[in-house]
């Protein structure tokens, strides 16, 4: 079974969008990230909804739970001007992340391995240089649990065969 | 806001339990991740779905993607053997995991500062010694822009207003 077979329609982003837009889409789907576009439709990074949420705390304070307890009112206020109406690349990181992609004839424990390494909870699907969708983690254990990749009792990995082709 | 006010209830999975367990609920509630208990109800770790994906894949490949790449099913049915039947707690790292774990009364900012450093899809919360429920980072977002700490083109940091007792 390869990603492309597997793979879901997923809101993206656009990278100049505003923070907000992605806020909301992850918040109204419950989505565990977001693919974020160039304007050309490259991928340019995969947010983990964990790390939007880095969005709503000021920076001088995400690293320091401490000041995140005894941060003031007056104080966030302040702060709240400076975050006000950034686009998504304003709040990506300046180096350019690992991207969690793969091809689209790559396996499930091909996908599996970088998702994992990434720790990343959906990982890019491409073809032909696109986007051709995106497997949650959840979705990607769904689809090794229905091929018996995992089964009772028994992690087999054994995902390398090619199911859809070899299956009889 | 408090923490103990937007958690959801959520399945929780045993540390002596088949992994298989932690892999089908992960699946079939297409969950972002799953609090690990102690048998006495301790919270032991919090395993994001993207983690219990490296479960089907054999430790030598996953730092290797090339390796994912020529996997052939012998080499792959071999590595099935080691990972049959195992427990989570086999499969945890050595080492204990940083637990993204908020108490009861935690802001949402206190919450959004230690999911975003953890990089963790969810937070457990604590209320007396005992998990009381669940944070997903959409859920944190999805209450941030309800209760306006995220609005139109602006991301405003004032989540340490302590709203519910504070509102008028």
């Amino acid at each position: 079974m390869q990603a492309a077979e597997i793979d879901e329609e997923f809101p993206v982003v656009d990278i100049d969008a505003p923070a907000l837009d992605a806020a909301r889409m992850l918040a109204e789907h419950s989505l565990p990230g977001i693919v974020v576009l160039t304007a050309d439709g490259q991928v340019y990074a995969v947010l983990p909804a964990s790390q939007v949420v880095r969005f709503i705390v000021p920076s001088y304070v995400q690293d320091d739970p401490l000041l995140a307890r005894v941060l003031a009112e007056s104080v966030a206020d302040r702060a709240a001007e400076k975050l006000g109406g950034k686009t998504i690349r304003e709040l990506l990181p300046q180096h350019q992340l690992a991207l969690p992609i793969a091809n689209a004839d790559d396996t499930i424990i091909e996908v599996a391995t970088i998702m994992g390494r990434l720790r990343s909870p959906l990982i890019a699907v491409m073809k032909q240089g696109k986007l051709h969708g995106v497997i949650t983690a959840p979705r990607l254990l769904a689809m090794a649990l229905k091929c018996g990749l995992i089964d009772n009792g028994h992690f087999r990995a054994v995902t390398t065969r090619r199911l859809s082709g070899l299956s009889s």
